[in-house]
């Protein structure tokens, strides 16, 4: 397998950081054990953990005023790859990677999965992409795509879509995700039902094109691009049509998607109540669909999630297996050093929701003890298991500290020497 | 019929305005002609408009932080009746009564139908109430009801609605609405999943007394009184709830029970579509549950949710008949004067429905003609059709002006000096 | 005067629907007088109504996700001012034009001052942009402009505030609106204090350069592009710095740059009772800056800012003059049709405010008569004053109906034909 | 000094949990030593720490649906003043009282104070209640109090603040505390500038009556209970009245009175500022004004208000001190330990504030090395600082686990049988 940085580089950072590890993993297992805890099961739980990175989140994000391009940006899926591969060899929790259609398009399907396994890297949902407009399209997705009022609109969104699962099929992925940012921005100006049924109609095309071991998910947002009335603007539409789809449909909760004050913990329980939860986009927020770093401005929120997913596994058992990815924007910062620390963050999570006493907190639900409840999902969360991501992380060959470490490798200043800014390009992928 | 209001006052007072609304008829039959609307249509149809009044709506309300009685409260059943007489007397569009047990519990059921026989009024949908102790109960409710950890809590709560459904056939009322206050306040206090299942369970046991020709309507709400998370908080949930529980469920849409944000028409649509609109509670809101007079503060939106009960009309035919109620808090009103004039709004958004060109619509819909489609909209709403209210009032026996024939009528004074207030009370109804 | 449609179009269209405009104007005006109007007054009342219109929303706006062009977009300052003439010779509401600076950059200012006034514009407002990074530009605005921890950037900024007031100065205009997007995607990027000591020692070197008789506006907004916290996010950090200033620093209120559920009214009552509200960026929205046309999603909302407008006009006299600008992103319609019919919806709000019977309410509210208040507003509110506004328009030369009669001008084939579209160009503003 | 609870009893608890706590607090003490950071400085800021615990807190809140009373709730302030000892005596962090008049009136104000003296407890400020109506008052504050029409409610409601500031003078406290709910429940039933101006009148008038070392704190508050304008709405309103009264005025920041996804650390920031930070009222929530436990929704949010704060006081020095006070409503829980509880997370959030490396934080921000900048306050808020809390406040005396002990102690059992409910109360203050 290749590592994008030096594998020595990387030892000899974690041989520095050893002793102060060493020393706070043993004072943490000890606080650990004091409450029985085996401080050994979270950090062998700890490497279970996998988040998919998605191929556009390694370019400068922006937004509709602006993109202020980062050094070094990828330009093109191998590019990409090579970034992807450095946030898995450092935080070794990002073993796939999610392709976005047409922008990642290989000529050779082959040489691109290739190319991904010599990284020690494979490949998650595949995302069909109807929301932009690409040259030499045909059809203008302007008024819509799966739901357009014009047939040859959306038989050619749907022709995307099919396409976008033959490619997958070619890269061993084994889901699609399916996001249309179709909708209205004036009362009025579409048939609000009328555009639902034919979502369903062309999502039973692509449904009916879906290989017997994928799943197709149904990512549903408030608002952005469309301000009046989204299509697919809530769980309940996105449950409803995948009822009405089938059982390979499943409902993706992405994290910024909902209006404010929503209960998303709320919303993962219903769903996998329900059999219908397909996985997630991670992420935080602060106002919509912010697609800030995940856990940077909400992180109990995000262990509330996590503690779901939790109680899901103990009851749903092996079955249960929603998939994971990082969706972010980022405009300010290093992207690689976001997705790694945003990786570290969702694991930090997992791991605090596993360290939740499940039984002491059925017990005290049961008799109503609401403030000891309550406590125990805060003596969890309020635990630091950095050094248990740490050792985790080291014990798999990966980095003690990934942003330190990725600093010292000067990763980003050789790729900015190798890859030059394209002139007046936006085109890294969703500003 | 008995009327509270003397007739000949009503008829006086319409004598009076009759020249004036005359004219205004006219006039706005002119401007509709020349649109190639014909406003005795809009009329007729404007008479065919009903919506139920709560009985509790007749009290005055108020907040958790005081309540500021008005004059002349009802303090029982029989007095809210004559005051509910009031407003259909004089509107000519609430022709139903919403009772809610216990506080309403006749002690003869017979007596109370006959009473409101005599008052040329029917009885809507029952209401059950598990959120509040009633003296003298075995069980709390502090902890839940429907979703009670506890199975005794559980089986007070599921007794209480099955008693609901018995008196509601002694009054002919077909349909029982439950809204329960069920949640948390604290992340960990429930098991967000064990909360629904129990919830399911109870109402499964009050699905089957329902009689064959009856409708339960499950009513979600986003937040209080639980604060962090509510059972039944959302159109998504309410939704895979009726699902579950079969044909005879279907979801209540009230309009303060959303999150911020949120597109109310759009669930609308949704509901109707997957045949699940089961009714409406009308009021208006900026914040939360505001329960502010219907069209007080977002006419449009209220005009928007008719235009989707046209569409539903339109494409379902006469098997579409969703149930129409206020639910309003009245706090510095006379209540009789807000529910009179919240039923106007209503029947407002209604008619200004029935004034959209569809065909028109759907054609600028299919060419993408966007702006075009939200002007027939806006056309729609911005008539005045207050003219064609007045008149079908009149036509019916109501009064023109139903406010100022109320004032008119020395009603509130009358009702004042019979009905002292109860010390310290609070016990109207829901504050 | 040049006029950009031909003006016997114009005629032609108007005596069309002369005698259906005839007949509805005395249908309303009989109705108002039997409320003791008098329609005429109204009328010219509105002629007097004006409101600018922003150079860059002649173009076809996007969002972060796409640009879907439109037709003919102009591609320079002097094809802007063409499509801004077409606006006000059909609706005559729009005598004014708010430039945006570099992109509206004139190499000669004096060409371009004569090219407006040949249409009958003059210009309002001009706008400073230091949200994006020019070709060429010395210092990057990625981590802030005015308010950058970088001397340079700031300084950069601040010579680009003054050379907008210069460029301003030779074009007539009166007014400088600075907004900028400068703020946080993280909690710890920015010293949320020092950030705004910046912005002050900034603004007070811009102040510095105003000329006597200028006003400089502040522009606040919550979010977007900052997704974590916005240097000046909202209405009190505006007003406080407008204060820290002096007199010649007002507020600017954007409808659409408020947190849900904001009273947006109250706000303007706010900034008029403490001297400090200097104009408006008029749209609509639903979720965030959505930029809608105005009075699409919530038209009661927009009359209630003009119903303190009208408010504050009684109370302040002569000397209260705030400024009126559309800025809307016209994502799915023709933008010249959206400002049209918006300058319309803006006009229509300020007529109907001008219908409040201000002593009736003054009376109700002192009296505590809250229904009558409430109702004193609505019925000014529901009175549909279209015929008014078509009328006002008829007489000072415009169209009667502006949408229909540009359509039958053949204006966008015509620009379209003249303006090829630029390859790859997002280049019209802001998307 | 009085204890409420055996000091024996306190003392057994510490004895049993004092080895685990050692061996925690060593175990973190080597974990900050290794970031370089010395824990006995941070015990002892803890123990600096003051939060005031408010009368009416003690006693079960409820909603306007209903109230469900707790076991042995106190039935007058000095019940109320032995619940409010027991929580200082084991948190060691609450030694100041709020208390709310007229409930918590004195007939003899001296006997009031040396009841708190006995129980090491002072008097923070004072609050004054003009939301409610008392038995026996002339004038009703149902169109509102400060900013009634009617010159005689405001003159009753002046007369009570100032009566307030004569309490509290006779107590010992040192600032009043005026939130008033006034507002408008419809558009037009107030004159929103109006209702401003005789706002400021009526304050003038209190204002005139502080003692010079006395501050008046304003409050404002988002809505209910007026549910669509509430006068004092938010912070730019509140400063400004602040402002206009002179420097004894102040503002007042309850967490819970914001817009939706309002960035509440920013407005400490902008008070702080601008020297118009007067104190806190401290409590969560996900939707309104909830009043849940400090911490227990968004605890993230808790510690960067006291990062802010922090920042604040490095900047100002001694002379900032804003005052703290905790706000809940505690519906299903013991009111007691949720004041504890609550107590520690804003003690908590304290302390990981002052963990913040503030020159490592400065730096990355100089250098927009906005990723560390961000990780080093996500490092200081990951820290489990419950050891540092738990020996401060061993060291000062109180419990290890005040919950535990509290529990352990019977008081809860011995109130029961001493307090029996009063019939039908929902009299323990603010439901």
């Amino acid at each position: 397998m290749t590592t994008v940085i030096d594998a020595a580089l990387v030892a000899e950072h974690n041989a520095k950081l050893a002793s102060d590890l060493k020393a706070d993993y043993e004072a943490l297992g000890g606080m650990l054990a004091r409450r029985g805890v085996d401080i050994e099961e979270l950090t062998s739980l700890a490497q279970t953990f996998a988040v998919a990175v998605p191929s556009w989140g390694v370019g400068t994000g922006g937004t509709r005023f602006a993109r202020f391009p980062g050094r070094g940006e990828p330009r093109n899926v191998f590019e990409k790859l090579d970034d992807c591969g450095v946030i898995n060899q450092l935080t070794k929790a990002t073993p796939t990677v999610s392709l976005h259609f047409p922008w990642d398009r290989p000529s050779d399907a082959r040489e691109l999965r290739e190319a991904a396994s010599a990284l020690g890297l494979g490949f998650d949902a595949v995302n069909s992409n109807t929301f932009q407009d690409q040259a030499g399209q045909e059809q203008t997705y302007k008024f819509g795509s799966l739901t357009a009022n014009s047939r040859e609109v959306r038989a050619q969104a749907i022709a995307h879509n099919i396409d976008c699962i033959e490619l997958g099929k070619s890269l061993g992925s084994q889901s699609l995700t399916v996001w249309v940012g179709d909708g209205a921005n004036f009362p009025g100006q579409s048939n609000l039902r009328g555009a639902l049924e034919r979502y369903l109609e062309s999502m039973r095309e692509i449904y009916a094109a879906l290989p017997d071991d994928w799943t197709v998910m149904i990512e549903h947002k408030l608002f952005e691009p469309a301000f009046y009335a989204t299509t697919i603007a809530d769980w309940g539409t996105s449950f409803a049509c995948a009822q009405a789809l089938g059982p390979k449909a499943k409902c993706l909760v992405d994290l910024g998607h909902h209006a404010p004050n929503t209960n998303i913990e709320m919303i993962v329980a219903r769903l996998a109540q329900f059999g219908k939860l397909g996985g997630f986009h991670f992420n935080d927020s602060k106002y919509g669909d912010d697609d800030l770093d995940s856990g940077s401005i909400n992180p109990f929120q995000l262990f509330l999630v996590f503690n779901e997913l939790a109680d899901a596994a103990q009851r749903d058992g092996a079955g249960f297996k929603p998939s994971y990815m990082l969706d972010q924007s980022h405009n300010v910062t290093d992207p690689v050093e976001s997705l790694m620390s945003s990786a570290v963050e969702v694991q930090r999570a997992f791991v605090q929701a596993a360290l939740v006493d499940r039984a002491a907190l059925a017990g005290f639900q049961e008799s109503n003890d609401v403030l000891q409840a309550a406590q125990t999902l805060k003596q969890a969360y309020r635990t630091d298991v950095s050094a248990i991501l740490a050792m985790a992380r080291v014990r798999a060959g990966g980095a003690a500290d990934p942003v330190r470490c990725y600093r010292a490798s000067g990763y980003r200043d050789r790729v900015a020497a190798a890859r030059p800014p394209k002139a007046g390009a936006s085109g890294s992928g969703i500003v």
